[in-house]
């Protein structure tokens, strides 16, 4: 008789593309490590601090000690290797910064939308959740920027939804959530993120920035 | 039969003390990721991290997982609420800042007593309920000057006593703790805090600085 | 009958030299405050916070709250020791700078090994006790340049192993622990590390970075 393998259960399949977001962000990472004339260590540990720093805060903060990067190696691995072919491309990456950002994109989306769910079954609040989600998404980019002493990017790009992107999401995981399935919920929020971070990108929605007199753009 | 309303507690009047030094302190936020142009969401995400972050890192340090930001969201509303009057009134905040200071100085004398009593009941060593106190008064604005990208405030500021204050209040608490209630101990504690903030700011007590050959003020 | 006193076991002597390599962080730590013009309060918690702050983020990640420098004292009494005479002797440090930085490869060597140990009984995988080892040698290092607002020195200072030399002890360590008792494997990570901090200052071993065109020395 023949055996067929067992088709990628959707589980799986969310398992890939996280690992995937963890590849795109330990890039990202690296990427800003070359930039700044780190050595090899140093682009190595940006890229992994990016990659698992969301995740290693949210699972610090609601006591699920080790964090999941500690537990499962996989995604240490995903990260030397993101972060090592970040090294190894160096600016070259630049020329892939299009397929990054969309890697990013699905990163975010996952991580902010995966996060939100693991709040919810942790017995958190709304608004808790809705943080925790948020974080889990935009958190290793600010470990980043903080280690490369720059302020974080989200705090002020408001020429694209980012972190509000991953807010949004999170609050549609929230709002999904008492209706339908986990994945079903989990689907939705990353779904709304790629969804703004599209509508961002082509400037039809933005964030108000407060009139300093006298400060400049 | 008439009921009356049953009279406010304590321990509920220390609550509301504690949630408008929340507020306080997410205004404090708010108003410098104004002032370095922030975006709505980054202005809203200062002022936040600054209210909760004291305690956040405290909980975490001493295990008490999730923090209790995550456990009451009373504290996560309010804390979104004096981010975004903050965001609102914008540099028009600045006008109020003597009221702020206030409302600050509050909030820190009543952070670093109570995180010194919950250190003392969770069974630190005095030296560690010190460390525990303090932090919970400062941890906020360090993390808020971090994500600016500016050297935390408390580090330099001799001119007057703020994180030296907090780390005496809490050493009020060690010291008060066998003799009297928790109580009373936090509120001797809190009273040292207001006290050394009034007195440093007449001039009358302050801390030194090492000279350093060549370097300039 | 003469009672002889019991000769210092193995593990004292360990704890001992892990005390040293506290002084010896708490002393660096308060030099740069002192240079950034801190006052004594800023000196002495970015002091403290270098010699604590590995294993503070050890000990949190991997779920081993309260982080031993709050269960055990005489952590926090040794860091205070230091960074008080960092701040009383001011640039009069940089005379001993020489043994300053042997003090700090120990503790270096000395933290990255115990961390690897303790990693490898809680359980983690290879990589997992290599990133654990490596944070307790360099996390309080990374902390104190991050409230001073610079870039971590460990990041690019690419003419000496630092971070990679405590990664390489702990994966000695990993190698190691299978085939000998801990304490052999604790120190044979511990003389790994002290033995490629001293080849690379003698600028015998480096790492490469990454050449970026148009980017200066």
């Amino acid at each position: 008789m023949h055996e067929l393998a067992p088709p990628l259960t959707l589980e799986q399949g969310l398992r890939w593309l996280d690992l995937i977001g963890i590849l795109a962000f330990a890039m990202s990472g690296a990427l800003l490590g070359v930039r700044k004339r780190f050595d090899l260590f140093g682009v190595v540990v940006l890229g992994c601090v990016t990659a698992v720093g969301g995740g290693a805060i949210r699972d610090t903060l609601t006591g699920q000690t080790p964090p999941l990067f500690l537990r499962d190696e996989t995604y240490l691995w995903m990260a030397l290797l993101g972060a090592g072919l970040g090294f190894a491309l160096g600016e070259g990456l630049a020329r892939f910064e299009r397929t990054l950002s969309v890697f990013d994109t699905v990163g975010l989306a996952l991580f902010a939308a995966s996060g939100a769910v693991g709040a919810i079954n942790f017995g958190l609040g709304p608004l808790g959740v809705v943080f925790a989600g948020m974080l889990s998404g935009v958190g290793g980019g600010i470990v980043r920027d903080l280690i490369a002493n720059e302020v974080p990017e989200v705090m002020y790009r408001r020429d694209q939804l980012y972190a509000t992107a991953a807010a949004a999401g999170a609050l549609v995981v929230v709002l999904l959530h008492p209706h339908v399935t986990s994945f079903q919920a989990q689907l939705g929020g990353a779904l709304t993120i790629v969804a703004l971070r599209w509508l961002s990108r082509r400037g039809w929605v933005s964030l108000p920035v407060r009139r300093v007199p006298g400060a400049r753009d």
